[in-house]
């Protein structure tokens, strides 16, 4: 479960309905670089896992529209306090591996 | 990075250390089923990004011993809350898998 939840695709799935619900081709503009298949795959993980809901407009033509459920915000805002912390301590992280391959 | 972190293994060994320094030979007996070349990868990881020291006591025989840094500290600290909110939602996540599974 956390796999689903840490992997790459599923944090930025999760940062970006954080911020509101999104349609499908709005998830793939937002998220730099994910295939339509690997975007599709980890919204069904994260639909099945209960922390995303799929929602189908009857609009012509149809839409679809992705959100966090309760559980999905409850868990999505720990995930970004983390996910912040460890891109704030980038520098730190890479200053630390530069020393340790110096070091051999 | 965040996948040297939340890896399976980097979690259980972060929070073990969480708990006060270790030798390799406790963390193997502390984290279940982990092998001894996948549990000395994951500290080599962990040492390389920082979260990890790794000291050398010049006793006889010489000892390994491994704790937490000071950024290490700092992030398995969310990390802990994170993993402790996802399995008190494991319930919760479990009946969202089932009656996904059941529609189908």
């Amino acid at each position: 479960m956390l796999q689903n939840i840490t992997g790459r695709w599923g944090v930025l799935v999760l940062a970006a309905l954080a911020d509101g619900t999104c349609r499908f081709s709005e998830l793939r503009r937002h998220i730099d670089g994910v295939s339509e298949r690997m975007l599709s795959q980890t919204l069904q993980n994260l639909e099945r896992d209960g922390l995303v809901r799929r929602n189908v407009l009857t609009t012509i033509p149809p839409h679809v529209e992705y959100s966090l459920t309760g559980l999905g915000s409850r868990i999505t805002e720990p995930l970004l306090a983390l996910i912040t912390l460890v891109e704030e301590s980038v520098p730190e992280i890479v200053a630390a591996q530069t020393r340790h391959d110096r070091a051999g």
